[in-house]
C-alpha cells in the first residue's frame, strides 16, 4: 500500500539502512536545518568553520548522499535538463553535438539527463518526461506539440526547447532546417550542367524527419529551372542497392543526391559494380561530411551541415532557466556548404 | 535560501502555479489520501468507480502530472534505471544495443535514463548518479569501483551491473571480454598462413578501454607459434594513414588487424593508395562487422561481435531488483566470430 505524501521526505524510513540527514544532524549533534544548510551550500546562513567541518565528516562517515529529488522538491525546481532521445539513430555528427552540449550544460551545473526512447509518442511522452520535472526540456526532432510543452511548463519545467524542422507555440526554437541541405546539393549539382537529378530517400521510416525536407529542398532548388528531380527509395541493404543499380541506366539520370554520406557510398559502390562511371555517367554527391567520403575514389562530394555549438545552446538553455516568463526565441542554427570533391 | 525538509512535497508551493495533488483533492472533493490511491492505482484500497472518475477528471481538468519523485520518496524506490554514458563513442553496434535494452526494459515499465558524460569520474560520478535516487545503475566501461557500487547500493539503488571486461565487487557483472576480439582476429590471421601481424591501436585515449584488451587478445592467440605481432598506433585522420602507409614495407608485415572496420576502411585506403594489394601482400582483418566492410573492395573480412540480447539484460536487471540480496551474477556476454570475406 502506498504512503501518503505528507510524510517528510527525510523522515520516511528509506529501503533497508539507506542513511538521512537526520541520520547526519545525530552524529553531528546539530539540528537537521543546519544540516541542510551546510550541504546545500547556502551562501545566506553563516554556519561556524567548525560546524560545517562536523556535518561533513559526519555526513562522509555515514556515506550520507542528498537525495536530487527531495532537494529539488524543497528548491521548488531542479537542476535536471531533460533531453528525450531521438527515435532515429541520428549518425555520428549529432552524437557528437549532443557530447559537446552535455559537457557544457555540465560546466553551468546542470545534470544532462537522456530519456530513453519507448512506446509512448509526442504529448503523452511529454507526461511521461513531466513527471521528473526537470527544470528544462530540449526535445529533438517533431513529436511535441503545444499542449505537451504547455503541461512541460505547467509541471514545472522552466524552459521548453525544440530542436527541428518548425516552431511549436511556447516553446524556444532551434530550427533545424534540413530542406537547406537539399537545396544546396541541388544547386550544386545544376551549377555543374546536371538537369536529371535522383534524389535518394532512405526507406527507413525512422528518417524521415530528415529525408523529406532534404528532398523538398532539392526541389524547391531546381523549381523553375527545367531540371527534373526523380525520387529514389532506398533500403540499407546491398541488395536494395544493387536493384537500384541495375535500372540505373533506363532512370537516364545524370547526378544522384545520396540523402547522406553512407547511403552514397552504398549506392556508389552498387554503380561502380555495375559500370558507371562517377562522376562522368553520374554525378555523385551526399551530405554529412563523414570521413568515409574522403576514402571513397572518387572522393565525394558532400553537403557539410553545419550545428550550433553546445556551449551556445547550453547558454541559451540557461538563460531560459534564469528567466522563464521571456518570450520563446527562435534561432536558425543549421548551416549547409557544399565541399567539392571528385564525384561532381 | 533554501527551505528546510520537513515540509510535506504537495503542501510545499510549486514554482508559479504548478497543480499538486492537493489542488486535485479539492476540486474532485476528496481526500488527498484517495487522490493518491487513485493516481497511484492501488489494488489494495476499494475505491468507487464514480470517485476513481471524479479524481481522473479532476487531475486532467487542472492538468495535474504526478511527481515521480515524490512518489519515489513514498514507495522508498524508483522505477528509474540509471545508464551513464559511456566516455568513448562506441558506434552503431553498441548504440543499437543500448536503445533495445532500453526499449525492453520499457517493457517492464522501467524508465531508462542515459546520465550525460561530466567531469567527474569514477566513485564521484557514482555519487552524482545516486542523487538520482535510480533502482538499478547499469554502467559500461571500467571507471566504477567497489567503493562506488557500495555507495550506489546504500543510496538504495537495488542492483548495480557493470557492462565491461572485469568484475567489480558487490555488483553484478556483464563480462565483455575484448580480447575475445583480438583473439579470434589474430588465430584467423595465423590459420591463413600469416606470421608477421600487424596490429592497430587507435591513438585515441577514449578508445584503449577496447584497443589494448583487443591487443592483448591477438597476443595470447599467438604465444608460442613464433609469428610476430607489431603494434602500429593510428590516428583517425588520413594523414597518418597515410604516414603509415608510406613505411609499410620496410616493416614486412603480412597481415593487419586494424581495430575496427572503420579503421580497416582507413588504412586499407591508404594502403591501396600505395599499392600495396590486398590480400596479396597483405591480409587484412577488421572488427564489428559493419555495412561498409562489405562495401570496401576487396569485401573486408572481420570479427563479429555478439553482445547480449537487451531482452536478456532486461530480465537479469528486474530479477536483481526484485531479490536485491540475492549474491551477485557474473555472466560472460561478448560473442567473438570471425566472418571471412575477400581481405584475408
Amino acid at each position: 500500500m502506498v504512503q501518503i505524501p505528507n510524510t517528510p521526505p527525510s523522515a520516511s524510513p528509506g529501503p533497508r539502512s539507506v542513511p538521512t540527514s537526520a541520520d547526519v544532524a545525530r552524529l553531528a549533534g546539530v539540528s537537521r536545518a543546519t544540516v541542510s544548510y551546510v550541504l546545500n551550500n547556502t551562501s545566506t546562513v553563516r554556519i561556524s568553520e567548525p560546524t560545517r567541518r562536523r556535518v561533513l565528516d559526519a555526513a562522509r562517515e555515514l556515506g550520507y548522499v542528498p537525495h536530487a529529488a527531495a532537494r529539488s522538491l524543497r528548491a521548488g525546481h531542479s537542476r535536471m535538463v531533460l533531453m528525450p532521445s531521438p527515435a532515429a539513430p541520428l549518425g555520428p555528427l549529432y552524437g557528437r553535438f549532443v557530447s559537446e552540449l552535455q559537457w557544457a550544460l555540465g560546466r553551468l551545473d546542470y545534470t544532462v539527463v537522456q530519456y530513453g526512447t519507448t512506446a509512448a509518442r509526442g504529448d503523452e511522452a511529454a507526461r511521461a518526461w513531466a513527471e521528473l520535472r526537470p527544470v528544462a526540456v530540449l526535445v529533438p526532432g517533431t513529436e511535441l506539440g503545444p499542449q505537451g510543452v504547455s503541461l512541460l511548463r505547467r509541471s514545472g519545467a522552466r524552459a521548453v526547447v525544440t530542436l527541428g524542422p518548425a516552431c511549436v507555440d511556447g516553446a524556444h526554437a532551434l530550427l533545424m532546417d534540413q530542406a537547406a541541405v537539399g537545396h544546396a546539393a541541388a544547386a550544386h549539382l545544376y551549377a555543374r550542367g546536371r538537369r536529371r537529378i535522383g534524389v535518394v530517400v532512405p526507406r527507413d521510416p525512422a528518417l524521415e524527419t530528415f529525408s523529406r525536407p532534404r528532398l523538398d529542398g532539392a526541389r524547391d532548388a531546381l523549381r523553375g529551372t527545367g531540371a527534373e528531380i526523380t525520387e529514389l527509395p532506398l533500403a540499407w541493404t546491398e541488395e536494395d542497392a544493387a536493384r537500384l543499380a541495375a535500372r540505373w541506366t533506363g532512370l537516364g539520370l545524370d547526378a544522384v543526391f545520396t540523402y547522406d554520406d553512407e547511403y552514397a557510398m552504398l549506392l556508389m559502390r552498387a554503380l561502380q559494380d555495375t559500370g558507371v562511371r562517377i562522376p562522368e555517367d553520374t554525378a555523385v554527391i551526399g551530405a554529412d561530411d563523414l570521413m568515409l567520403g574522403r576514402l571513397l575514389r572518387p572522393r565525394l562530394s558532400t553537403v557539410r551541415v553545419e550545428l550550433p555549438s553546445g556551449a551556445d545552446l547550453a547558454a541559451l538553455v540557461d538563460r531560459a532557466v534564469r528567466n522563464p516568463g521571456a518570450a520563446p526565441e527562435t534561432h536558425r542554427v543549421l548551416g549547409a556548404r557544399v565541399v567539392r570533391r571528385e564525384s561532381t
